[in-house]
């Protein structure tokens, strides 16, 4: 299989890094195909602005998404962000390593998702109108792929727990996971965790790595997280969940399916 | 009153920058004094990285938040770093106008956070060690100062309802307004929101002025956002929440205050 390894971290002796390595040589040695987007390597353009468009539909006003559109349609695209986008349709799964800072994705990282995820591609995709809202959340142009967020945090793992004083990490990670890795079709996994990584002993690695290493041989076989399809029947018109639903579910955990939830109307044929 | 405005959006004739524009005049007029930090026209360093410290202890091996604190403490601070930091110790209230990308700020905003927010001055402040986590959650370097989130977003208020199919948007923004502008001690103001911001004529506009600057004139006044305070009693010392508070609430609604909850703990005398 293909495995497409997104990593953000500015230095390569971390424990990102090592991470990232041992994501490359796990897979590899597994048979699969891997490729790496190095963002701080690459020297990845984080700023989503008008320098994206070699010729704008509207030099006037810069409307950002009307822009990626034109582009992403007429094949215009900066070659960066083409290229990436290439990737991403060569994968079948998509891996992202980061560290935690202020709660979300480094700058760069988030610079990547607001740049490679063009209108037409990830978002803007399928028909919106009346009561559809598109191919989104569980459809869309990266069906069919996994994601998996390997993500290292300084905080210790209480203070992520559901009473937590951060906030529980599955609704920290909600922004990402649902609305930017599920949005476009993905099906996303648990994420991989590494508490306290700021206190970590050499003597900690082995573990962490053998962790790690049972996480990438059950990639493609790890149920993903359950979260319901937008189009699968359980929200309406307005994209509410509907009555009944997630019910005694905690914050984001309602849009997970539940044991005993109507079946999801099947994916439309494409 | 002095009022720092941080400004994150591409076009100057969007409108975020009508509302920059907006906020910038009716504050002056009513007597505050205003700077603004336009991102994108100051060509933000978005990127943390090893070129943020121009002395490095330890050049074999960047740790970011290591080399933040050095900076710091030693004086030795980008620029552009400091300056901002004196412009946020120089304001009363801070406003963060940006557009919703994403489910979160733009990048270039982030990495505004990212460097800015250093340590020492934004986290890894006050006394770390046995049950007490450094001051943060309503204590820290920016106590005293209120924040608003100016926001404008793409979808429809539905979607981000409660229920809705893209998350709440209290629960999208606390690791904003939480976990980024309550961490060093603002208090946060309810965020002033234009849903469907794409969608408007220039016939909305007079509605949505209307709107803001009645906001803007009580941006002293508006009761802050009721966050329990990580060190006011309510939290154990895992830093989770105590049992029987926050029952009923949901998601990251549990670090609300609520009636009949028992006091918090004074602050302490700095």
């Amino acid at each position: 299989m293909n495995v497409f390894l997104v990593h953000a971290h500015p230095e390569p002796k971390s424990l990102n890094g090592s991470l990232k390595d041992l994501a490359v040589d796990t897979l590899s040695g597994l048979g699969h195909e891997v490729q790496v987007s190095d963002l701080y390597t690459m020297r990845w353009k984080a700023v989503a602005d008008a320098g994206d468009f070699a010729d704008p539909g509207n030099s006037e006003r810069l409307v950002y998404w009307r822009e990626s559109k034109r582009a992403y349609l007429g094949g215009s695209q900066s070659e960066d962000v083409a290229a990436e986008q290439k990737k991403l349709l060569w994968a079948d799964a998509v891996i992202l390593q980061f560290p935690m800072w202020w709660f979300s994705v480094p700058a760069i990282l988030k610079g990547w998702f607001e740049r490679v995820f063009a209108y037409g591609f990830a978002y803007g995709v399928g028909q919106h109108g009346g009561e559809r809202w598109g191919d989104r959340y569980g459809e869309g142009t990266l069906l069919g792929r996994r994601a998996l967020v390997s993500v290292t945090i300084g905080g210790r793992a209480p203070h992520y727990s559901p009473r937590g004083v951060n906030g529980m990490l599955d609704d920290l990670l909600f922004p990402i996971q649902h609305g930017t890795l599920y949005y476009p079709g993905m099906a996303v996994l648990e994420p991989f965790v590494i508490y306290q990584a700021d206190r970590l002993s050499l003597d900690d690695w082995a573990g962490i790595a053998e962790r790690y290493r049972a996480r990438l041989h059950s990639l493609f076989t790890d149920a993903p997280i359950p979260y319901r399809r937008q189009n699968g029947g359980h929200y309406d018109s307005q994209q509410v969940l509907k009555d009944g639903l997630g019910l005694g579910a905690a914050g984001t955990g309602i849009h997970l399916l539940r044991p005993g939830d109507p079946p999801e109307a099947p994916l439309a044929q494409p």
